[in-house]
């Protein structure tokens, strides 16, 4: 048993240190690794194979909207980043900048992309003549720079990896139908994928993108109350379109300009998984984007027919994503791996399983043994699969629910702020000085205006005013 | 009439100016367009498509040898970029350097990776400490930055799409073993998917990759005769492993050197599936790697029944990626515009045929018309792709063929280099005088020293000692 606690042990607990647990687990899971470029990260084996699954998933769910992918140049020349005021202003003070091709120096220094807004709208600019150019619905699946000062695993890295989604239309009505079709699309993958509830809304002008007429969000909420920005979805209006002349010949031959939009998810998501659920053994991984979901762990392997077994049992279940575990390890230290590794199901398999032709599957999540006939393992497995993102899902949104407050008087939101990791919601006026005042004196920012707005109160809680919005508040990653 | 022929007479026709021909290819067939960014292309949905197939395909092959997917940084310290000599000498003159991040000058410079050999050195430096770490059979998915001074679509351009696998073993024997296995693996692809024939071999000195002991490539012959290498397969030794210090405690309790491969495919396959088999028409896709493979065009689309019977042929082929052109534009027009696409198959249906029950199908590559009664649609074009598939492997392998010469004397190879276009098959003694002299006499460099050996000669084409390789020799892109 002293071995086969030793990898767990190595995992700093939840309630002591959350922030060193998640560290643990990325590192401990085999995640990431940090690498000799400052702020940038390797994403391993076991971690790509989830962004993989992540990708397939997206762009399946993008395709049946019409989407389509193209790439980009990663660069964007200097002159073209500033064409769109608001958006080099956010933008510029985080870029990498490429200053030198070969041995030369280049006329114009050419960013690396933060974002490729700009970049799209110079493509647009030749490509859109006439509205039947449009519409354009494409995206793309590239990496991405912002040159930030503290990184995370996942969460905050100087290069990640997403896609992002770029389109324009002929109509302020068709971008805003696509703006939050795009962010209920996140959701649904959220939600049904990831077992991530989310909270759906819109962000306030303070903390919207550089350069959106409006910027729409799903927020979740992690194990240690803090909140996560999980996907984003901007609608541009005209804004870019008039700064890159984006204009074209509509059916009434009038020349009008396009309205965008542009929306995206990233690798934070893989971050978002483990800090939702994972719990003190490691990652959990919800079935539906479980890189290996059963680990099949064969006992006292060495015996005549156990091995066999194993892999008679692997091809019984050839509808899912199954290993067996063969090392020479032994089977404590590898039911540890499989549950550090988040694999959602396991199944023991030894001599005696054999002679009583069953076999025991273990659930991750709530460690549950259920001794199954083999049979119906293949039955059963699906049954455990299922109610197990289904329960994922239930406990997160429950532990959600649980840690979403309602302030009335702004005491009480300094004390929650203070005392009670979670969500608040509470009133708002609609003016930046509220907000700005609220990070002050409490230490929260705006998570969104959700679209399922209450009335608290009446009025702001910061001023007194009259309210214009119910907000999320939170701590925020 | 003259509308339809428009789009075609856009381009140049192959045999007046074979360049002009394929520039006119890639914007007709929407496969790319040029930016802002100077060397920079965006890839179109028609062209990403194609990559992403091409993606899909090695992906799958990629995985069933046991290839894991990992993502590495994009950027390479200069420090990291320098530690293998031959590797600095070779790339440093043709990277793109970021010297600022944000605001400020970076301590370091970083490059943008050109390839990734120093990074996954640096990774595999901390990862693998026993052979219980071995083998390592990580690749990945990403664009790398070559700072080209004249570039072309798809087959030089500042930045590319590749896969780039990196390889660590415990024994020589596994790495040479590996190094030959991708080849194949790429060779396969080639023929097997792109119908593409293609030349196993190994590079000479001059010619392998900086830092490789050896080099094996796979050497396709395009439409003008001209050469492509279409992937390349390295065996490092342990020279890189010496470089970083990558050691590991082997079962014998020995300190050892890993041996380690790379091997890398890019976007260029998508010029060599046009240069390959593209007519005057455009764009000819091998079925296998068509995004669509069967168009169906619907004639007097607006007299009852007709639409409604296109969309009925497109569900009986529910097996296949088909399309109906329901466009206002004429036949003529959606003709033209599936054959410039390179569309393989085309199915014509109009009010003659539904009341006849049948249907057209038109082959892009002989432009076969094969009349097919409708219930027996499915079957025959399975049978027309199939059929395709493999007849234009077949044109491709006669026409290279065709146009591979046998020199037995340097008159004859001078000859036959200044007037035949194609592969030069000759015997060379091995010294790089002699390679470089055929350069400046006869303006070929070499290709391959082909797996299979033939002896044309007893003696150097060049120099007349006792000869060591058959080579095959020509231009290339």
């Amino acid at each position: 048993m002293a071995k086969e606690k030793k990898l767990v042990q190595e995992i700093t607990s939840m309630e002591e240190d959350f922030a060193q647990w998640y560290t643990d687990v990325v590192k401990k899971a085999e995640l990431i690794d940090y690498t000799s470029v400052k702020g940038c990260m390797v994403i391993k084996p076991a971690g790509y194979a989830i962004w993989e699954n992540i990708q397939h998933e997206l762009d399946r769910r993008f395709k049946e909207t019409g989407v389509e992918n193209v790439y980009l140049p990663m660069f964007i020349p200097e002159s073209l980043l500033q064409k769109e005021k608001d958006h080099v202003e956010g933008f510029a003070p985080e870029v990498a900048w490429v200053t030198h091709g070969g041995m030369e120096p280049l006329q114009e220094r050419l960013c690396v992309r933060p974002t490729s807004e700009t970049l799209f709208c110079d493509f647009y600019q030749k490509e859109i003549q006439s509205y039947r150019d449009l519409p354009k619905i494409y995206n793309q699946w590239c990496s991405v720079v912002r040159w930030e000062k503290t990184t995370r695993p996942f969460l905050r890295s100087r290069e990640f990896l997403w896609q992002e989604g770029h389109t324009a239309h002929a109509t302020a009505e068709e971008a805003e139908q696509r703006t939050i079709q795009m962010l209920n699309l996140y959701a649904d993958f959220c939600e049904e994928v990831l077992a991530i509830p989310v909270i759906r809304g819109r962000k306030t002008d303070k903390e919207k993108f550089a350069g959106a007429e409006a910027t729409y969000t799903i927020e979740a909420l992690m194990h240690d109350g803090k909140a996560l920005q999980s996907g984003t979805s901007h609608n541009f209006g005209d804004g870019f379109a008039k700064a890159f002349g984006i204009q074209f010949t509509d059916k009434d031959n009038q020349l009008k300009y396009v309205h965008q939009t542009s929306w995206g998810m990233t690798t934070r998501m893989i971050g978002a998984i483990i800090m939702v659920h994972g719990d003190n053994s490691g990652l959990v991984l919800p079935p539906r984007i479980a890189p290996t979901q059963v680990m099949i762990i064969p006992i006292q392997q060495k015996k005549e027919g156990v091995l066999e077994k194993a892999y008679e049992v692997k091809g019984m279940l050839s509808g899912y994503r199954v290993k067996v575990d063969d090392t020479d390890k032994s089977p404590g230290w590898k039911f540890s791996e499989q549950e550090m590794r988040g694999i959602p199901v396991r199944i023991e398999l030894g001599p005696k399983d054999i002679e009583a032709n069953q076999a025991v599957i273990v659930r991750r999540d709530t460690r549950e043994k259920i001794v199954t006939p083999i049979p119906e393992l293949e039955q059963k497995v699906a049954e455990v699969l299922e109610t197990m993102q289904k329960e994922m899902l239930e406990r997160a949104r429950k532990h959600r629910d649980a840690h979403t407050y309602t302030a009335k008087t702004l005491d009480e939101f300094k004390k929650i702020a203070e005392e009670k990791p979670g969500f608040i919601k509470a009133m708002w006026c609609g003016c930046q000085e509220c907000e700005d005042a609220l990070k002050e004196e409490a230490g929260v920012t705006s998570r969104c205006m959700p679209f399922e707005q209450e009335e608290i109160t009446g009025t702001c809680i910061h001023c007194g005013k009259p309210a214009k919005h119910m907000v999320y508040w939170g701590k925020a990653y």
